[in-house]
């Protein structure tokens, strides 16, 4: 996500809470931390599926108020929940299949090192207390119970949620339900506790508390950054799982535009202005030969683009920035706008598309920023050569898409391991929005995309963001037959 | 290791790496990069096999080399070298065991999302060109060809070596049998590069280069933060894998002390001794009830470190801080020293014992940092609950140990949790010197012990810290086939 301004746009603001109220939050987790770290399965999967299930049966208020607060629409939102009870469901099963726990147990070898050494049994322990921070545009999959707690409870860490501001009473209404479930599920007090309030103050004194272990965060650039000055200033560093920010480039190789250029036009339109491109993965830059068909395919794509309905953005922030960004990029000297629909004053905003030649991208770094909402940019290069140079530019991207690599030749190969390396998942059909729950995604990537780009905040190998290794060398029988079970 | 100063202690001092010959040797690593990270299995066992095989080959030579410039001793030194070439073929077989390139296939599930989704191919690629800063304490297997080296290579990463100012010699020497190895097994120019220097500049030069894409590092903590403070800095981090520093506590619990103390004795007074405490897993602090046994147990430790031999340290600047450590502490007026040697003005360090309470401990800061040599401190405890302080206090650790676990009782899992909390890897018999190459094996911990907790720089996990998983989402068959194989 692009910066932000964190405004509140609704009067049941969150209460800011005081450095006294999250000290008690982060005491409650640390006081339920043991229990939760030595936690078996059977714990873990029962409140991993609690929490999915009274998610869903208050389906319907809590879409009513994620809708007030967010402007999503229900479709969307229902949609959400469901990803939501999905993956809480999906680490519950990922905990009983018992991969994050597995260990690695090297039998001792007799004899003089290197090769004799004693036994050494590999464990997976949790973290500790992780400090959660939600996303504005995800008020269910990135929020309370979102992906980021679900992984971080399933690894056996207890969670301190920071509310976003922009969903308040939504945030309420699930951490309410959520203390009721996690009673029914029977786990610790302080499993989850949650801390709330717009200004910069509270995350800095969560991040700073001695007793955080971790910190998982998807927001603004200048935010995420903010947070990770803090985290390197503690005495002890934790480490910083940060998403922020990305533009997802699209690379239309000629044969993919000749093939299907009308079809993907469409699609493209659709993805950049899809919820109002409020995406982590929302596409923001087209990568395309500068010839005929791309020009053919830059009008298409305009063309659909003005003829996309959007809602509201998710707050007057938001609104202002996406407004400002545009702005900017379409005086640019360099900038060709090619949709026409103009700004207007109410919330909806209007996509826009202009197009750049090479030289002008790789040297304004201004228009390689990322402007959260249905924005996009094309590059036209004139050669495989500048279309790796304008990669390298971007540097680090969620995703990035190849259009057109079906065919195993020398200069496909090269423009894949260009996407390759700048990305944490490259996709080769359709677009970047939506992002699958599955034990082989990876939403990372080389920063900014992510601060640890060797690791994923979405799909089943989030979890392992909250477990850290350690070797038990020689470890008593009774130590020895726990296993893959934590102390 | 404690904070030393980089002196020369030898005429045979290695050049100051100007700016433009850094940059020489980066360019030359990103030339190597594309033909590296996509060779596959036969190409890089090739290389490190060769390696090993040369250093063995020159073994008598570099040895010799090696005890000038470091003092270690032959005994020491030979089984360094035959560790280095151990680790260089063990992860020549890992690379073959392809463990680390095993792919996660998610076959497409037809449908709606979350449910429904495309194929994605999940798969590791090799980060980039990476720094690797030579330690002093290791002038084989944490040097030019050590450990870091022989993962990042394993691993598809060209490595830029900063070769360490306290072997220079050595490390030429070891460069040269390196790059003829290199051009025997085929690998391409650039694979391996080396540039030194004893100042600060060349080191923030190497990490400040936009293609370095990693940076793996062994040294003191004051060293080891300024790289991580130029890192933070750079437009785009990179990861840090710093490896800055740990005390190694032991703690005795009273069954040990009555079945073995004498043993005990000799045994933790060797390690304390052994290469004049010049070890990141140097035991620094021994943890013990306050209680006859105790008392006991001291005066048998202080005599054997008494009775100890040492050869000279690794540099006047190692040995000058160690002086200045001991001298602190054993002027500080909570501690009380047991051993009877007194500092001389030779190159020789006298092994020291000083006793404390808790309160002072945990009180004075000071009293916890790391002297890096033949120095030990034993903190006496009243209950496990001061035990645990103790340990808090302490934070993070490359190692715990714990003497007389063998019980599975409440307090002992509860002394053992609070091992497993801050540290890497927690023994149960033996002492902390000494690290096993093996699959299991885990040289990290929290901070400071490592930048990087949930990685480790010795074994066979380390390859992982220089992969980076990347999602295929829908690959055309040509890419999907080559699975593990990077592009």
């Amino acid at each position: 996500m692009s910066d932000i301004t964190m405004t509140q746009h609704t009067s049941q603001a969150l209460q800011e809470s005081t450095p006294a109220q999250i000290d008690a939050a982060v005491r409650a987790a640390v006081e339920a931390n043991d229990q939760w770290a030595s936690s078996g399965a059977a714990a873990r999967c029962a409140l991993l599926r609690e929490l999915a299930t009274a998610l869903e049966a208050e389906r319907e208020r809590l879409v009513a108020v994620a809708n007030e607060e967010s402007f999503l629409g229900a479709a969307r939102l229902n949609g959400e929940l469901d990803r939501t009870a999905f993956q809480l469901r999906a680490f519950a099963d990922a905990v009983e299949g018992g991969e994050a726990f597995a260990v690695i147990d090297d039998a001792a070898v007799p004899g003089a090192p290197p090769a004799g050494h004693p036994r050494l049994l590999r464990v997976n322990v949790p973290l500790g207390p992780v400090a959660m921070f939600s996303a504005s545009n995800f008020p269910f999959a990135f929020s309370v119970l979102g992906g980021d707690t679900a992984s971080a409870l399933a690894a056996g860490c207890p969670v301190v949620v920071k509310a976003h501001p922009a969903h308040p009473q939504l945030s309420n209404a699930v951490f309410e339900l959520a203390l009721a479930a996690a009673k029914r599920a029977g786990a610790p007090d302080g499993v989850l506790t949650m801390v709330s309030g717009a200004s910069r103050e509270v995350g800095v004194h969560l991040v700073r508390h001695p007793d955080i272990a971790a910190v998982a965060f998807t927001g603004s650039y200048v935010g995420g950054m903010a947070l990770q000055k803090e985290i390197n200033a503690r005495p002890r560093p934790i480490p910083f799982f940060g998403e922020l920010g990305s533009i997802n480039p699209i690379i239309a190789l000629p044969s993919a535009l000749e093939a299907q250029g009308i079809e993907l036009a469409k699609t493209l339109a659709a993805s950049i202005a899809q919820g109002c491109g409020q995406f982590c993965t929302s596409p923001g830059v087209l990568i395309a030969y500068d010839n005929a068909g791309t020009d053919a395919f830059i009008g298409q794509l305009a063309a659909a683009m003005d003829s996309q309905n959007t809602h509201a953005m998710l707050s007057p922030g938001i609104r202002n920035a996406f407004d400002e960004g545009v702005a900017r990029l379409n005086r640019h000297p360099a900038a060709k706008r090619v949709t026409t629909g103009e700004q207007s004053a109410d919330r909806h905003p209007v996509p826009n598309l202009v197009t750049l030649d090479t030289e002008a991208f790789l040297r304004d770094h201004a228009l390689r920023e990322e402007i959260f909402g249905p924005s996009c940019v094309v590059v036209r290069v004139k050669s495989s050569g500048q279309l790796l140079q304008v990669l390298a530019a971007i540097g680090g991207s969620l995703t990035v898409t190849v259009w057109g690599a079906d065919r195993n030749d020398a200069e496909t190969q090269r423009v894949v391991r260009g996407a390759v390396k700048i990305a944490g998942r490259v996709l080769f059909a359709g677009v970047p929005t939506g992002v699958a729950v599955t034990r082989a995604q990876h939403h990372g990537g080389p920063f900014p995309s992510s601060t640890q780009p060797q690791t994923t905040s979405v799909g089943l190998m989030a979890m392992h963001r909250f477990l850290r290794p350690v070797a038990l060398q020689e470890p008593p029988a009774w130590l020895a037959e726990r296993s893959g079970t934590p102390l």
